[in-house]
């Protein structure tokens, strides 16, 4: 195995060990399956609470691309659409699924992974104020990231605008949260799990990135929005058998706080890191405050780094200048964040 | 948390003991995404030496629904169906997830879950002798159980039978291995693994019902017979982030046979109870050599026993008697065998 | 051109004189594209009358498989499927049409191509009283033929059974009248346009086997059961662009009762036929009262019959007698009503 | 009956009058139905002559979006999408279709409906440069029209170059003609139907827009490259039951040059009409050469025009202007014309 250390990604590890403590101590309790168990139960009441949200429908699902194809296909009617940013992760890295499931992806403008309410506001009109519009995709709900997958950050107030904008179109705000620990960790974000819950008519709250061996928990603040939503999850082949291998992991995630905790040890790793960048006088490409790093490098600064060290690429600037990520974690050890500090 | 014991399916645990200490030693390890890992790299080694299938191409899904869903998907033309029994899975229980992805289930009769070669071959002549055949489904591949969702095993004579008429007719022959370690370590079994690759298309080995927390290996033993499989899964959501989860598991399970193993305890286990069954004078409704047991109570025969014991209903019969399904598994004690045999 | 006169189906010939007539004295008349002209207006004015139906949405498609397919996706949910005859012709016919939509057929069983509501009762009733129902497709519907593929009628009272075994499952009944005039013309018949727009959710007229070039005329009685339904058409690529074609056809079809007196040509045609076989000592495989006739016939009588009359092969018997369908139509003429006698 | 004359579309009339006249004198003979009759193989004979392709498949549909959605699916892998322009009428105005086929159009930039070899070929390059490609959506097919939404026409050279990107990444290229006569008509076009025969690998001449009731014809160059193209067309609900009412109007149009000479009528009457504008001055916004005309009017401009005559609204411009569209046809009358030229 690779003895490189590695900023690549944010899931490169397996999941926090309390969680494999809880699967351990767990492990031969007999269960039903499906998501009917107590542990499933005992879960959907934490994360219910942490977002204020009473009467939530809640459920587990494995993957990201997964809930967002799966949350869409329930949201839209055939005839409809879902707006998203150019640089929205069902628009570019999920393979089609959302064409798969017969939807069409209306893209808008982003600046730094984020869309405006404004041009939200404009992607429906232009339809509504169409004579043709019966020729065309309606637009059927919108899709943000919450942090976007540029690592940015939407405030309170931009996503009071957006889901003010869905709420005259009458159609659901549905926010990925697959970062969401790294957003809510973040000393810059003042958007909490409640008011996502206030504001949204389903979001997700990663496991996959954000601690868990994988995982996903899907909250619908108002109970029955998505009617045979269990139905849908196993027609898509998502419905996982034994739910409390999921269960547990949120459970343990929601238990003393966790998930914050988690995301605070990436920020923090990713705070040090940009400092130093700063200091060093790299330049960035993306104002991200969470913990995605896109920094400018060219080849031979690269080549340097890569010998040790494993990074993401992203985009090829001009003057074979690269904007490379760098992604810390759950996981991201202070040892490593000396060591890469040591290398730029 | 119920102090009731259960028989009343095989995913009722965790995993077996020996791989979450295998994900607990390898937690912190960093790994690349997506399957294209170390321990990926391994698991898929052994499979295919298991197999006697050096070319395979080997992937890990989550779950059998989404397996066969995306394996048959994967297989079809979309003018053509799947030539299942009645009672096929695909047709029953996963909620119509093989029509979400277009297709027709083309149903032929079945005994105790078996389908014969000559009904299967009677199905495709229909077909390819119908003057108006253009406007109809053609079958395009065969989906068969082993074991069935009865119990029941396929001989080896059998499965030759019925992989030689999709010869003739040049189309795929899939095995839905769910409970896979349960026939591979029956007595009454005559298929190895190493028949199923080379007589089969496709097939997958089941984890979740095996052993494992979850996860299918899904075998093709004909590398690139399906191309762009990758993208395929990662289309319909079903692509784990961290393959390794998946890997690491699979791996355990196929050290040290420990896959057969397994099945050998449930096995073992149903064995003993028909016997007492049989001792005892109940009758069976599916003469079931494998670990799901189908036996017929009448209804304070079974209050009794659910007092202490959850057992599986499977159909009323006539004068109030009802079918019942007993599982054994990899999970199940001698203890929980002993109980449930001094309630019968 | 072959010389041989025709039985072999009902789609043999253009369309009735009349209708040629008025697209000709229409044809530089200029309208609006998509249904929105003033000859749609007109025709839906006249069905809406003829079927007593004031508040009905009329839409007029191309094909059969073509309305069946959007009418039965745009009533059912993702995880509903269609109740059908096993014969039902979009279970057989339509290769695979509706599960191209996403949806499965859950088939009951049928006599001379009629069911019984007692098993369309069953079948709702055995998956709500499934506990497993979330795991399996629910029946979202209804679909029935009216007449059905063998030509056979149900009666007021059979309608107004499946009707209310609908309304209290809460499901839409939805009736194929692909050969409906070939239906309101039957002596035998007491189901009327008015009945069906009383009991049915949706049903259609067809015009392509019943005098027109083409066109089937979906009827919802109760306004704005399907939401934009003009747009599902347009989703589907069943929009014609020139919707006036096909509302001048119905328009004229639907003048002077001329859908009723075509209906009465093909009956008028087939009672003939029925009585000269009966003198003659054939025998029928389906008692079937409308334009299409299923007559037994061995291998020399047919021989000699086709070489001078086109006939459908339906079905091989045993001592190598078939089912050979005699279709009549609109079209027919009395001249070759004589011919064919004599040839009997 | 409106009284205004109408300039707002190229689908205003009926068809042809010789079209409908050989509809007459064919009507009441007997044929075969599903295109597998005389009236079919002769004008597949007659399109395979005019297009030098002895050897093409040739189907007959209805419309369209019907022919986009049934050519592009049955070309691309479900891990495919379609490369097509900004403005293409599959990503604009077919509510979806592709999309509703389970595949993603990858839109490119154009100018005046045309894209470049360039953008095919960096949009194609950019996916296979990727590393991360599986799980993106794989370019492929091309999609473009000529003549395009907005009355440009690719040059031979230019369809050359991007047939020659095609062949270089392996993909096919599709041609949607829906006003093909208008484009052959022109003499500005350099593009022949022995051209696209040669350097597509489907494309379809349209007849809706080009004297026909409805149909437009799907010329596939090389035998069986799209196999049981007859099954996926009726699985999507595009099979004319009377295939003849199809095949005898396009066997009209392919006799003695008449398509050409209809897109003649039409040029001819859009060239007096542009030479008109340009003398009195006004300004055009694409420099269409075929049967649409996009010129820049006022409101009070609009408002005095409309009085009399429909025109389309295509667009808002700055300072209250607008792009009008003015489209003439085969039934475009000389008399029409010059009403027309009077009031501008």
């Amino acid at each position: 195995m690779s003895k490189k250390i590695s900023f690549a990604c944010d899931y490169l590890e397996g999941a926090h060990p309390e969680i494999l403590k809880k699967l351990m101590e767990t492990n031969m309790v007999q269960t039903q399956g499906y998501g009917l168990d107590e542990f499933s139960e005992s879960a959907k009441k934490k994360i219910r609470q942490a977002c204020d949200a009473p009467e939530a429908d809640i459920f587990f699902l494995v993957g990201g691309t997964q809930t967002n194809e799966i949350v869409i296909y329930s949201l839209l009617k055939s005839y409809q659409g879902v707006i998203s940013a150019e640089t929205g992760h069902i628009n570019v890295h999920e393979a089609g699924a959302i064409e798969f499931g017969g939807h069409k992806i209306l893209t808008i403008k982003q600046q730094y992974g984020k869309v405006n309410y404004k041009d939200i506001k404009q992607c429906l009109q232009y339809y509504w104020d169409d004579s043709n519009r019966d020729h065309m995709v309606m637009p059927g709900m919108v899709y943000i990231s919450q942090p976007t997958e540029y690592g940015t950050l939407y405030s309170l107030q931009e996503l009071e605008e957006i889901s003010s904008v869905c709420k005259e179109y009458k159609i659901p705000l549905y926010v990925d949260g697959a970062r969401l620990a790294y957003a809510l960790a973040c000393p810059e974000n003042n958007v909490s799990l409640k008011d996502l819950a206030r504001l949204c008519d389903v979001f997700y709250i990663g496991g996959t990135k954000c601690g868990a061996l994988f995982g996903e928990a899907v909250v619908i603040p108002k109970h029955n929005f998505i009617p045979h939503f269990f139905t849908l999850i196993k027609q898509q082949g998502a419905l996982l058998a034994k739910g409390r291998i999921n269960a547990i992991q949120f459970d343990t995630l929601f238990t003393d706080d966790l998930y914050i905790k988690l995301g605070k040890i990436a920020i923090d790793a990713a705070q040090k890191i940009k400092e130093a960048l700063k200091n060093k006088g790299y330049e960035f490409d993306v104002p991200s405050p969470t913990n995605q790093i896109f920094v400018i490098l060219n080849q031979s600064q690269l080549d340097k780094i890569q010998e040790f060290v494993s990074l993401g690429f992203w985009e090829n600037l001009d003057n074979g200048r690269k904007v490379i990520r760098i992604a810390t974690s759950w996981a991201t050890t202070e040892e490593n964040v000396k060591k890469l500090i040591e290398l730029l």
